[in-house]
C-alpha cells in the first residue's frame, strides 16, 4: 500500500473486511508493506491496519519478491512512477483515479503497464456500489430501452475557504482540482452507464483569486448512442457534502441516483400503470448486486463498503485471472476518463465544442 | 383573451379568482371577449368562462374600445401582429412566452409595443410560484452571499412519440422545439434569480426524424456575476412531468426548487448550526409572498394559481401605474430570453462560445 | 352559506369555480345569500364573494325560497339548528365537520336532516382529494389484497401558545379540540379508505394548563377487516403545519400519503419486480380522479380546489338525483366519525377499550 | 462469542474493525472462542472470523479463562443461562436484545448479573447510530425544549408468509414475536430519547392462523414527561424493510428519523427564521457523534458500523471501568423494556390501561 491517509484507510479497511465478508474469499490478502512520505504517521498506519512494515520510501514495496499486489493511494503526482515500477516488477497494480495528472500522463501509465501484462484496476469505487451496479444491470438487460438523456453532476462544498492548503491544491502534486478530483468520476460513471460521449461544450472554472486549480467544470454532452446531457463538478456547492448525482433518461425507463443516499436507486418504469412514478428501491435485496456478503433487506451498508466490493473484484480477477473489465475500470478507462476531462478543459480555453478521440 | 385552450383556461381562471382571491383586488376585471380561429371551440369557451361574446377575429378585440387589457394566449405565430396592434390601440397588453418565435422577432414585439407606452408583461408566470418569490426575496436581502452557481433544467416527457401532431411541432407556429417552451423559462428563472448569463456553450437537439423542431437543449453557462452552471431542456426525460429543477449556491446559503413540488423551497444555510442540511420549507405562512390572499399555513396552493398573482401584479400595474418589473417579466425580459435561447441554438450550430449581448 | 371566514371562502371559491371548471358544470350556482354574525364582515364577504345579499341572521337564509342549497360553514355550535332547519324547510344541505359537537348531537343532527329525504353531505373534503380518490379506487378494485395495517396522524402545530384564543378553545362553541377538527378527518379517511373500526384503545390529552378543550388525541385500532394500526391527531406536532399523514399496508400493495404534498400518492407493489420500492405518483394524469378538469399532467393542484371536486360532487347528486354515497360522506358518515372519536375519549376517561357500535 | 448468524456476524464484523476503525482502540479484542449447536456451521464461522477455536458447547466459552468477555447472540431461548453463567464465571457479558423472554426472565438475568459486578451491556445498537445519538445530544442539551409528542414504530415486511419457518416463530425459542424483536427497540429508543412511558393502551395481534407469536403490537403511550404518542412494531408492513422511524416534537425543535435512512436526522427549529421547515440532516460531520472515526462529510456508513460504535462503547467501559450507561443499554434497561413491552400485551389481553412500573 503507498498512501496512509483517506485512501489508504480506504482501502486498508476494505482489505481487511475481505477475508470474512465476502466468504469464502477469492484470495485471502496479506497486508505486507505501507509506503509514505512521513514516516512517523506511515509507521502508525502500519501498526493501525496491521502491515507488516512501514518504509518512507515505496521502492522498498517495489522489490519486496513477497508482495504480489501494489495499491497506490498516493497523491496524483506518486502514482505514475511507482505505479508502473510496480508493474513492471511483476506486480498486479490498483491505482486511484485520476490515473495521471492529465491525458498524456494517464496514456503513459496505461501502456506502460499493460505492456507489462499484469492485471490493472483504475479504483472507480463508484462502480461498486449496489445501485451503480444494478443499474448498469438493467442498462444491459435493455430495461432502459433507448437512452435520451445522461446527466450528472459531483457536488461537493469544501472548496470555498481561501484559506485551505492541501495537495489537492498544488498543480504539480494534483494536476487539477475539480476536475481530477470529481469530474473523472462524473466521466467514468457516465462511460459505465452510457458508453462513450462524442464531445463536449463547456470550460473549468476557478472562483477564488490565486488558487492555481480549477474549483469546477461545467459542460454539455452528446454521446455516441444518440443520448445528450450535462456533467458538471464542484467543490463550491454549499450544502452539498458528497452529491454525486445522475440521472438516465430511456424511451422505458429512467433512473436516478445520489450517492448521498448510496443505498438508493430511483427507478421509472414506463409500463402503463396508473400509479405513475419513481420508485425508491433501497437496493439491499438478496437478488442485488452484491448483497449475498451482507445484511438481511434493508440494513443499509456505507460508503466504505464500496471498496469492499471493488478490491474483491480486482482480487477475484487475479485468482481466477479473469477480466477487470466491464465491471472494474481498467487502466485504458482511466485514461480515457482523463482524456475527456482534458478536452472539457480545452474547449474552455479555445471557446469550442471538443470532439472526443481516444488513443489506442 | 386570444386563445382558449391550455392559455386560455389558465388566464381565464386568474381573472376571476383574482377578484375575491385578492381582496380587495387592485381592479375588477371584465371577461368582454375572448377570440380563437375554431368558432364553435371558442364560443363555447366564451359560455364557459363568462365572456361576453366570442369571436374567430381577434381584430374585433383589438377594435373593442371597451376593452382595456388585451391578453395573448394564442400560438407563438400569433404573439406579434396581434400583440402590437392591441398595443398600438392603446391597450396594456399580455403575452404568453415566448414572446416571438426568435430573438428578432422578440424584439419587433418589444419595440412596438414599447413605443405606445402601454404596460406590457411577458407571461412568465412561474417568477409568481411563491418559492420562487422567497428566493428572490432571499437574494435581494443579501442572504445568499457571494453566488457561485445556478443550474437549471425543465425536464418534460410528453414528447417521445413520433405520431403526435400539434401546433407546438411545426417550426412556422411555434417557432422552436423545448427551446421556446421550455428553455425560454429556465433562462427567465435564470435571469430573475441570478442576473444575465454571459455566455453560453451547447446546442439544440432534435431525437426523432422527422421532427421539425428541437426536442431538447444543453448548455454550460457563465453568468455576469461570476457564477457557473448548467442549463438544460426536454420533453424527453420518461418519468419527470413538469420538472422545472433549479438550485443556486452561495457563499452563505443554497437554495433548491422542484416545480413538481412548487410549495417547497430547499433552503440551505452555512449558519454554523450542527445541524447541517437543506430545510423543506412549505412557503404557506402568513409572512411568505402572496400569502395574505391564500389560506392558513401547510394548506398549498396549485399551479393555476400562479397566474392569479401575474394577472394580479399586471392589474396592480395598471391600476397604479408602477412598473412590471421588477418581479414581472416585461417584454424586454422577454426579448432577452429569447436572445439567450437563439445564443444555445448557435453555440450548437458553430460548436463555438456565445458571447450574450442584448440589443436596447 | 352560513360563515365568512376560512371555510366560508373555501366554500365560495368552490361554488366559483364549479361553473367553468368542471365543465359542463352539473348545475350553475346562484350564490343567493350569506350569513354571519358580524354584519360588518359578512357583509364585505357578500360583496367579495359576489352574494346577492349578506344577513346577520341565518333564518333569513332558511326562509329564503330561492335558495335550495344551504351550506354550513359556521362554528361547530351553530351546526345543528340551522343545518336542522334547512332540511325541514326542504333545502339541500351541507354541513362542515364535525357534524355534531359530539356523537349523541350528531346523531341528532343526522336523524333530523334524514327525516325530510334531501341530500345531506358532511364535507370531509379530503375524501375528494386525487390521491386520496385514486387510493379508494386501487382498494376497491382489490389492488391491495387483504388489508393489515392503517395507520394515520394529522399533525398540526399551531396550539402550542397559551395566549391563543378563538371559538375552536371553547367548549361550547366547538365541543372538542383536536379531537372535532382533526381526528374526524383521521377518523373519516380510516373509514372511506379501510372500513369500521371495530375498537379503540387510548386517550384524548390537554397539555396547557387553563386550556378546555383537548389538544391531542392518540390510539390504538382494530378494524373489522382484521387490520390494525394507530391513529393520532394534535396541534403541538411542531414543524407540521397541515400533516394528515396515512399509510395502509395491504398483502399485495401499500399505499402512503402526505397532506402536504396533497398531489403526490406512494404505491409499493408487492410484484416481484426486482426493483422494489415506494413509487411517488404525481396524482395527475389524464386517466386519474378528478383530473379531466384541471391542466396536463404534472401540474398540480391546491388544497383549495378539493373543495371544487367535493361541492361538485353534491351539485351532481343534486341534479341527477344520485347518491352522495359512497364518495361522498352523508350524515350518517358524519355521525359514524363522532361515534369513533368518543369512543377515544371514553376509552381515556375508563382506561378500557371500547368497542365500537353505532346507533342505524 | 455464542451464536455464528445474523448476530454473529454482525458483532464479529464489529469486533474485527475497532482496532484500526477506533484509533487507538480501547482494548484489542482477541476473538478467542465461538459457540453453538450447529458444529459444522460454527467451525465454518470460526475460520470465517478468525476465532481460534470452535465449538458446540457454550459451556466452554464460560470455562475458558482466557475470555474476558462473553458476547451473547443466540436465540432468545439461549440468553439466560449462558449469560449468567459467564457472569458469574467472572467474564463481562454483552447480550442481545431482547435480553429475557419475558419481563420475568429479563429481570432474573438482570439481577444474577449484576449481583457479581461484571460491565452488561443489553445490544440495543440502535443507539449507537449517529443520528440517534445526535437527537439525545441536542435533548440533552435542552434544544427541544418542553416535549409534546413522541412516536416511533418499526416497520418491516418480511413476515407475511404462512411457510415460514425459524426459532422466531418459535414460542419456546423466542418468547415472542414482533414484540421481542422489533418492539423493544422501539421502547428502549423511546427511553433512550425520552425517558419512560407512565402507560400503555394497546395490544399484540397475530395475523397468521397457527402463527404461536405475535406478527404486530400497537399502543397508544404516556410518557413521564408529559408528552404523548403512539407506538407501534410489524412484519406485516409491505414495502417497509426496516422502517424503524420515530418522532419527537418539543417546544423549540422537533426531529424526526427512519433508519433505512439511518445518516440522516430531520431536524425542525422553531427559530423565527422565515425559511421554517425540517432540514436533512447528513449526520457525518467532524463534531458529530463517532465520525473522528470514519471518513469526510457526506460519506455515509452503514448499518453494520452501529455495532462498531456499541462494543467499542463497551471496550471503553472496561478499559476505564466506566459506567455503559447512560449511552449505553445495561441488562437493567433491557429489562425495562420487556416490562413495557409485557404491559402492551396485558393492555391487549385485559382491554384496560397498564401503568407501568419497573421492578428495582
Amino acid at each position: 500500500m503507498l498512501g496512509y491517509a483517506f485512501m489508504g484507510k480506504a482501502h486498508s479497511n476494505a482489505f481487511k473486511k475481505i477475508p470474512y465478508i465476502t466468504w469464502p474469499p477469492p484470495l485471502e490478502p496479506r497486508l505486507v508493506g505501507i509506503a509514505g512520505r512521513n514516516v512517523e504517521a506511515v509507521e502508525e498506519a502500519a501498526r493501525r491496519y496491521g502491515y507488516e512494515y512501514a518504509t518512507g520510501d515505496w521502492r522498498r514495496l517495489v522489490e519486496d519478491e513477497s508482495i504480489g499486489l501494489f495499491d497506490n493511494g498516493g497523491p496524483n503526482s506518486l502514482h505514475a512512477e511507482p505505479t508502473i515500477a510496480a508493474a513492471q516488477a511483476g506486480k498486479h497494480v490498483v491505482c486511484e483515479k485520476p490515473l495521471g495528472r492529465d491525458a498524456t500522463e494517464s496514456y503513459e501509465i496505461w501502456q506502460a503497464v499493460a505492456a507489462t501484462g499484469v492485471k490493472h484496476l483504475c479504483a472507480f469505487n463508484y462502480r461498486f456500489v449496489p445501485a451503480v451496479r444494478l443499474a448498469r444491470e438493467m442498462i444491459d438487460a435493455g430495461e432502459l430501452g433507448e437512452v435520451r438523456h445522461f446527466r450528472a453532476r459531483y457536488l461537493q462544498d469544501w472548496g470555498d475557504d481561501p484559506s485551505l492548503d492541501t495537495w489537492r491544491f498544488d498543480v504539480e502534486a494534483a494536476g487539477s482540482g475539480a476536475i481530477g478530483d470529481l469530474m473523472t468520476h462524473v466521466v467514468d460513471l457516465a462511460r459505465f452507464l452510457n458508453g462513450e460521449p462524442e464531445s463536449v461544450q463547456g470550460f473549468a472554472h476557478t472562483f477564488l483569486p490565486g488558487r492555481k486549480v480549477d474549483d469546477a467544470a461545467e459542460a454539455a454532452v452528446e454521446f455516441a448512442n444518440g443520448s445528450v446531457g450535462t456533467l458538471e463538478a464542484t467543490r463550491f456547492a454549499h450544502g452539498r457534502r458528497n452529491a454525486l448525482q445522475w440521472e438516465i433518461n430511456g424511451t422505458k425507463s429512467s433512473l436516478a441516483f445520489d450517492m448521498e443516499r448510496l443505498n438508493e436507486l430511483q427507478v421509472f418504469r414506463a409500463d402503463g400503470d396508473r400509479a405513475r412514478g419513481f420508485k425508491t428501491v433501497l437496493v439491499s435485496e438478496a437478488d442485488h448486486p452484491f448483497w449475498s456478503y451482507w445484511w438481511p433487506p434493508g440494513h443499509i451498508i456505507g460508503w466504505g463498503d464500496t471498496f469492499v466490493h471493488e478490491l474483491h473484484h480486482m482480487l477475484d480477477a487475479i485468482a481466477n485471472d479473469t477480466g477487470v473489465a466491464p465491471y472494474g475500470a481498467t487502466f485504458e478507462d482511466g485514461y480515457r476518463a482523463s482524456e475527456i476531462c482534458d478536452a472539457i478543459v480545452r474547449s474552455g480555453q479555445s471557446g469550442t465544442r471538443e470532439r472526443i478521440s481516444f488513443r489506442t
